[in-house]
């Protein structure tokens, strides 16, 4: 199997995977996973496809810019120019791009502080936050309709090679060394965007209930 | 594969997945594809039926007057007009009537204004709204008993060859130029409705902190 | 295939179906079909089984006081009485023992209140309520950990052959003619509960809000 | 079929099981199966490894101290300590660790009065609680970040061949006699802390309502 192969199962793993939890309601969502870094080439979902069937025209190959490599009839997702910015600032290997109601509430219920921060919640720990102190940090911004705006935007807080960004009212990108780890922080990112949420609507009563 | 079989098959599909995510409670819900144009024909969900289950008793040809084509002990779905109404004043191809708490809350909530919208949200995208500023409109109408009055009420509202209409306590219609196209409309809907019932959830804690 | 294999296999059917949605959470429910009239016999799930895995010893024949027919080392579900008391005053042919968080909530918050009513919601015609104005009820009993003493308070609801009562912070026991009926009751059901609960969340928003 | 590879099945089965719920979001969670008491021997999940996947490499055997019996790359999960608690103190055949939203929620609203308790609920008698007036206490204890600490502030609570306890903001450990029991007793607990926060929600509104 040639790297391209192994790289297009894996992605298509993830892709199944979060298939089944609903989290490409509406055709929403695209995945993207590298396959050499000279040139620059990685595989992104086809524009219009069903993300619930796997299909052999679900990936199709792109360089450096996200433009098509080689001959197809396929069209790379409309945002593939965010997994540029990754690919062109760190050593990623995997990025994805989901939408859920929960990540959607968050940016928006955050979305004027500009980011969301979590404290003494295990699942920190899937950032690589071990400390009892320590503060993880999501960074949410604007929901640009032009997408280079949008990149532009996105790039300004991609440094690590692993991470995550919110973009209001649109959606989460996480990103990670391979296609184990990239999932590993949109798991834990969906965890906490929930916990968070359901730690608001019951505070309140507790502390009303207490005081 | 005749035609009529490859219809057959995207409408089973499509129910088993709306099946698996539990859309269908109660025998609740029904399903139609387009068969032909002239004489118009379409497939429709028979009476009465697991639609857990796949049986080739899942699914009945019927006319223009929501009729059964040909001899059958098989009872078209009592519905089957709110479908007649759509593939005789659109070219939609795909028309899909589900009842979940998401739809049924949010069709109570804002019923008495006859209409919800949405604004700044991603997923409208896929009811082909791409401004940034573009407002999506879902009209809400009465839950006649009577189904042509029922029926009648829902023409009002149909003119494009794409498009989603909620019937109070009771369930969304959605419809789109084929299979592919009005499950994206269903799912956006869904999604949608569930994103506006949490934020209404969140919005009122927030305000009560920051002021 | 006997009768007795052929309602094996619909009952086994109904538990999976309802294993997948978690609704045995704790090794908690339990399941009956009639299998004859004269003399009552019914098939019962045995109990300290894991309701996921699909075995031969799943369920038992029990006579018209809940004794096994036949040798065994299988125990009749403790709760056997209760499908005792509906085969002896119906023509149910299936009844249904379940716990969800919705129907234990619902039966809580509306347990002093002895019944809890639904009006005005399209699900409610898969209880045969056909009219604008139709009300359903479903009744609410106290748990009482002494199961004839329960059993007594549950057969003061029960004269039709399709029906529901809710045991407070228990559960929900419903009926019909057969497995498919019995499942149409209990979906109905559960949706109703979880909508009327969706409904007493956004309710008061909308009043703060409107008002 | 050796006793190592027959608990190594059930083992696998529970986590095929809780994988599907999603209850290892982001890696976490990790479980264990006791194989022998003399010496004191039991498989716990690698460290590192994609629960959703049945591999070979998925549990290793360890010791009374919780260091791998033989040569094996595999690392044990780092809060294996907590289960070799369990196994010293108590007739326990198997233990369980899991993070869900519920739990997480529950152990941070109750956290400050170390323990949450039930009373009235039917699901309690997984635990051994069968009289109408019985209470069930889980407690909560903080989440030390070193591990040796944690383990011993653990062991407080072990005393019972089964049971379970809330690490504040990390997740739930529970134990029983074998597979069975875990599991049994791990679910109750999730129906618990689900129908609790359930009615906390809904409790203020009927108040409200009523007064």
């Amino acid at each position: 199997m040639s790297l391209l192969e192994k790289r297009w199962n894996e992605l298509a793993d993830v892709k199944d995977e979060l298939a089944e939890r609903d989290w490409f309601m509406g055709t929403s969502g695209n995945l993207a996973i590298k396959v050499s870094d000279n040139p620059l080439q990685f595989l992104v979902t086809a524009s219009g496809k069903d993300k619930r069937k796997r299909t052999d025209e679900d990936f199709l190959l792109v360089d450096e810019f996200g433009r098509p490599v080689g001959d197809t009839h396929l069209k790379p997702s409309a945002e593939t120019l965010l997994h540029v910015e990754i690919y062109r600032r760190t050593n990623a290997g995997c990025s994805l791009h989901v939408h859920t109601i929960d990540n959607n509430i968050v940016s928006e219920i955050y979305g004027d502080q500009g980011e969301v921060k979590f404290k003494g919640q295990e699942l920190i720990k899937a950032f690589n936050k071990w400390d009892e102190d320590a503060v993880l940090k999501i960074p949410i911004i604007h929901n640009y309709a032009h997408i280079p705006t949008l990149a532009k935007a996105f790039s300004e807080h991609i440094s690590e090679d692993s991470g995550a960004v919110l973009i209001r009212n649109h959606g989460i990108t996480v990103w990670g060394k391979d296609a184990f780890e990239a999932k590993k922080v949109l798991e834990a990112s969906e965890f906490l965007f929930r916990y968070q949420l359901r730690l608001l609507e019951h505070k309140p009563y507790q502390l009303f209930k207490v005081v």
